[in-house]
């Protein structure tokens, strides 16, 4: 069977290994902390980002990743947003056109603004390049919980490979030609994640949250269509379907750092607690200089904004959000509706 | 203050009568059952299905429909979907065409087929019509929990006179041209949310929720354009906004009976646990004749309908919805595009 590689062994990366060792791939799993290396060495398993399952034989674990990525005809991208550049950057040398990027990660690169499709292409311009998305929480996918997601390429043939490569009958993988709207779904999704989190922090219930909610996937609309995606993709797995499990679910580590923010706590608190990349923050603060970019109006995304880079108290921007002053105020999907979203 | 009457004293109905007697109308509470009355005259309290929470003063509790009727400028109609014919009936000769129907059911008449707007315009011709819809537990609009609806009517200055009757700080009303489509997500929507509960049930996890959701908010969406409504309000307040809601929260009913069919109880076994009215298990019968009408694919309808009332396999139902074996099949946004929606 065909070789692949995992860049990253974090819980997605660790869990998209396993899937792809289980259909018969030759699967390299590549990570840089040697520690970590060292534990899944010895136990198999990884204890700190997927603990209770068990890595397949036919997962290489190195520290190479030269070895990692040659010969591999797919190479997963299951890195944070801000460590894509530099490891593209190495592995540059020893890639060929004819290998496939599969980008797993949900974010921007901060300071540019771009979106990982966009930094591949500085880095690997001849390659082909795939983002994989949709509601698929790393825990349940190693548990064989009944998922779908979506594959979005430029070239419909190799959304396919790609389609063909990772689907199981548990893990359904449809394909989407917006790569832009599929990006930017599971990336801006992150910031209503945050915001959902803060509601919880404050105490308030499921409708303030299904409010927000609502509200969100229309913001993060209204920026795609204006970036060049289609509306309807934010309708689907990687819009409202990664949106809602994001939002309700304990396994986001974006909702968790909203509620703990909610609750009172400061960014450098927060961070600490998690331990793990935030890529909410991040995104927050790319979507808030894009909207002013595109002059696109996003309410819940500047709130969330001077909440996290302005020290503006929590309960005052969810109180902004909710509460607008203005009478004889129409649904915003009727408004938005004039303006072909 | 103006006159307003709330028909039914059920946990929303009840919620509504404490909002509206807090801006200080004269709001008339009616229910049937005599049981009930006495106990809520003595404490003050709906313990069967809004406990902890007093009624003020001016909430005035009777058995007497035409005398809440009589005078209310707001006929509040907030009874079971299948109870909504008898009780117009039963206050048609003293009602007059100056007083307004706000419906907060959401639901269908069984037999007819028939939205509730319908309903009423048999029984009541003359009557301007409201749907006040949205995601709105009555848990915790009561206790104050910031909270967003919508109100659809077919003349704007209606709706904009309910909307300036309810609307609060902590209880924003919106309004909507689209009455057929508010009408339609709210009643729909608890099919989805039994479907939910039945991934629950079987134990599946967010990522199957998440997946089911997605697809049933475009189905939804296709019954209701081919009915005549805009697409656009499925992906609002009374469509996903209240799809979330349901879906994801224990005080929903029609999640809490399919998560009773997930883990294999039967329908008779289910409807006594709950003990409530589940809008869901009419409105599948119904969603899945109008499909049949219309013409529209709608496979999660089309297998819960046979889960209820055909005795198919609740997990191999699931699984039929998750595991189509179609191979390069594009994300359903894509191909519903191209159908403008």
């Amino acid at each position: 069977m065909e070789k692949i590689c995992v860049l990253g062994a974090g819980s997605w990366g660790s869990a998209l290994a396993i899937l792809l060792s289980k259909k018969g791939y030759e699967v390299s799993l590549w990570m840089r902390n040697e520690k970590q290396y060292e534990s899944m060495i010895k136990t198999r398993e990884n204890l700190k980002y997927l603990p209770g399952v068990l890595l397949p034989n036919n997962v290489n674990l190195t520290l190479d990743i030269k070895e990692a990525v040659t010969n591999s005809k797919i190479i997963v991208l299951a890195v944070a947003s801000q460590g894509v550049r530099k490891i593209l950057k190495s592995i540059k040398d020893f890639t060929n056109k004819d290998q496939i990027i599969v980008n797993v990660a949900k974010g921007f690169e901060k300071g540019t603004n771009l979106r990982i499709s966009q930094v591949v292409k500085e880095e690997l311009p001849y390659n082909n390049y795939v983002i994989l998305s949709g509601p698929s929480h790393a825990e349940e996918v190693s548990k064989d919980m009944p998922t779908t997601v979506v594959v979005a390429s430029e070239d419909i043939k190799i959304a396919e490979y790609v389609q063909d490569t990772f689907i199981n009958p548990k893990f359904r993988v449809y394909t989407n030609p917006d790569v832009i709207g599929v990006e930017l779904g599971g990336a801006l999704k992150n910031i209503i994640a945050f915001g959902a989190g803060m509601c919880d922090g404050l105490g308030y219930g499921d409708n303030t949250k299904a409010a927000l909610m609502t509200r969100g996937i229309r913001e993060i609309g209204r920026l795609g269509v204006a970036m060049g995606a289609h509306a309807s993709t934010f309708s689907g797995l990687s819009g409202i379907g990664d949106l809602i499990v994001t939002c309700t679910s304990m396994h986001s580590r974006n909702r968790r750092a909203g509620i703990l923010i909610g609750q009172g706590k400061t960014l450098e608190e927060t961070l600490k607690e998690i331990k793990m990349v935030v890529e909410g923050i991040t995104a927050t603060e790319v979507a808030y200089n894009l909207s002013i970019k595109y002059g696109v109006d996003m309410p819940i995304t500047k709130e969330i904004y001077e909440v996290l880079y302005e020290n503006k108290d929590v309960k005052e921007s969810v109180i902004n959000l909710m509460l607008r002053s203005k009478k004889h105020e129409m649904e915003e999907v009727v408004i938005d509706e004039k303006f072909n979203f």
